[in-house]
């Protein structure tokens, strides 16, 4: 079987197949030993990090993860250092940045540009982020949060709790789960819905569960991925008012779930997730960045042609 | 001959003869194997690169420069993190970082930066750009797009257009030009007009012919070389409403250009060049980012004496 | 004797003893030869800079260090880039870096910030500067810079001018030098003058001379380190018009001192020390700069683990 990831964009979770996507988490997997013994395998090669929106984790892990493998980075971690001040296209740019970089990783707050940047690039794009919609990377280092942890994907009962309207993070996510054997429960306010389209297309490969209250699904769950409701995302301040502290988790919600269930969260978070379920058997947002970096890791090998 | 471009700084390129400016573009030539083969040529060394006023080409470039040749960077790329908010003077911020780093690349909004810069620095300094002043690596690089994309310099009819009074990078490529066998036409709208001091030196070497009207030249041109009218530069926004489109190249346009003739522009554009010429036989401006990253690589390995 | 720093977090002067402080200064000299040989001590590490407040020299300064050994760095250079605007504490930042590099380097508005990242991270934490409370490692170069220039420290009458209140290295240095044989004479305006804790504390161990007046002290010290009256402390610019020239060197107040004493600065500065004095043979502080480097390109190969 030939994954050919080699050259590969990566900019939505829907362009991967369930094999596919194993087959990064079993690369992940992988890149655990060089965390400690180190590598040269991208020794020579350039990377390309495009933010055109603030971001520290994200950014840090990708350039972590090209360091770890032996490579080196340039780039701009907000528009304002950038040429994009004095009007410049998402095109030009990369057509121009494809020159100085082997693979080029990307946020933007526009939905569509990953994409778009991809078009006109020469060499591979990852999409790290772009507007409400996508953020693959973060998916994948979701799944193999929970593989690792739970030791399998299917025949989960898995939470996506909060914003689920303007987070990327759990479209890509759902996307992504709904390619294995699971069940999904969608929780947030009347007003963060999940978006229609997703939950159309991702009813048609698993049942999902749509409600507002937390505490009906809780004791069903064997993950509970929570999310912050975003401030920004509101016009009106009385509207964040009233969500903001709806679903939030505290050691006292946690008598309530399954022994062996865990709690994600993409982070940073605010106030979701108090701070007493830190040290609970439940927490594994702090292993979510250690994934990230293995998956960050094994992505940029895998496009940059240096594993298979 | 001895060319002993080490340790040299790199500020105008006014200091340069003919001959050591063919020098460095030999040497870029020389670069284009190790953009895939890589290079250590440079390990171990530090370059900082000072960014006093945003850019994202021209630091990349420089930056994927030292790099590609197995050096490192340290830097910053907006003035507000740096120690110049507390009202550092150039002199006192170069003899700080000249203790750490080999090499340093700078850009300031005022003319005569880079001069003073180098006056108090141990290590060489190269010039990434003062003010409306001087760009003399871009006037290098465009000169390695000619030679490679036309075959030559000598002879042929090149073009400057647009902003001629603000463009620092067409002082420097005006003068780099000079030093060869060509006839420059100088076209912009009257407030825009080339420097008078550039125009009467460049004249003292070659022809020079100084238009409003693109139409007039654009038969004979060899070179166009479109330049972005600056927003900023006007206090009157009806000013720079009356000039923004006066020479906006178009596919149209092309049709009355020499069939062999290039068009380049230093980027970023904004609608001096229609995206329509952007799959012409004639354009030329995203190739001038990679001649650009050649030439650095190549003045890098110079100065710091990795190469003759 | 076992110094152990390996794994060590580098937070406060206090947590140090004279013998520990010497064996600092004692690797940051053998770091010397490796300035010009260059190192792979630190090959397949990764530092984070994670800089809260703006900073050129101390940022740039430890970068260089990591990239002179070997090492690679991440980060960010201003909180704006990061996703302490989205209100993520330290302890979760921090949480998430530890997973990306293997030591943090931390700046921080704060007093008490990278004593609070220390606590939570798995990886050393230094603290690079915390609100107006301590600079450690800015104290040791410092200590470096008197040792190395003046041959000891013991025996010296030293002189800490101008913002002894607000400002965070002399507090570090105060108390790093009373753990020499030495003299110390606090000058500044009765508004900065050296918090009382930090006078009570020092006076335990050496004799502390506290005075308005520079000029009765001058003929008796052996250095001068001055330092910079910040105008952002003072909410009442009269105030600060009043003290901020108070005590300007020139080379004129250079006469009154001794022969072989020397002037030191942690800089930037504005105007405390006039540009005539930068040629005398009194100056020191572009040499700190280098000092600076070679010590934290110690404290990072001691904390590493690279050497003992």
């Amino acid at each position: 079987m030939d994954h050919s990831f080699k050259g590969k964009d990566i900019i939505s979770i829907k362009d991967f197949t369930r094999e596919e996507i194993e087959h990064v988490l079993d690369a992940a997997e992988t890149m655990e030993p060089i965390l400690s013994s180190g590598s040269e395998m991208l020794g020579g090669m350039v990377l390309a990090t495009l933010f055109f929106e603030p971001s520290t984790r994200t950014r840090l892990s990708f350039e972590s993860a090209m360091l770890r493998l032996g490579g080196a980075v340039i780039g701009f971690a907000e528009p304002k250092t950038s040429s994009v001040e004095k009007g410049e296209t998402i095109a030009d740019t990369v057509r121009v940045v494809e020159n100085y970089a082997d693979i080029i990783v990307m946020r933007h707050s526009l939905e569509g540009a990953a994409r778009l940047a991809a078009e006109f690039s020469s060499v591979p794009v990852v999409n790290a982020g772009t507007g409400a919609e996508e953020h693959p990377t973060q998916a994948m280092l979701d799944m193999l949060t929970i593989r690792k942890e739970l030791g399998r994907i299917d025949g989960l009962n898995i939470g996506l709790i909060g914003d689920l309207r303007y987070g990327r993070t759990v479209h890509s996510l759902a996307y992504g789960l709904s390619l294995f054997d699971v069940k999904l429960f969608f929780v947030s306010p009347e007003v963060l819905k999940m978006r229609q389209e997703v939950v159309e297309d991702v009813r048609r490969r698993v049942q999902v569960n749509e409600t507002g209250q937390l505490e009906s699904v809780l004791p069903v769950l064997d993950v509970l991925y929570v999310t912050r409701i975003q401030k920004e995302r509101f016009a009106d301040p009385a509207e964040y008012a009233k969500v903001r502290g709806v679903y939030r988790i505290t050691r006292e919600t946690t008598k309530s779930m399954k022994e062996e269930a865990i709690i994600m969260h993409p982070l940073p978070r605010v106030d979701e997730i108090s701070a007493d379920v830190d040290e609970t058997r439940h927490a594994r947002y702090f292993q979510q960045a250690r994934y990230g970096l293995l998956l960050r890791m094994a992505l940029l090998a895998l496009v940059l042609g240096a594993i298979d």
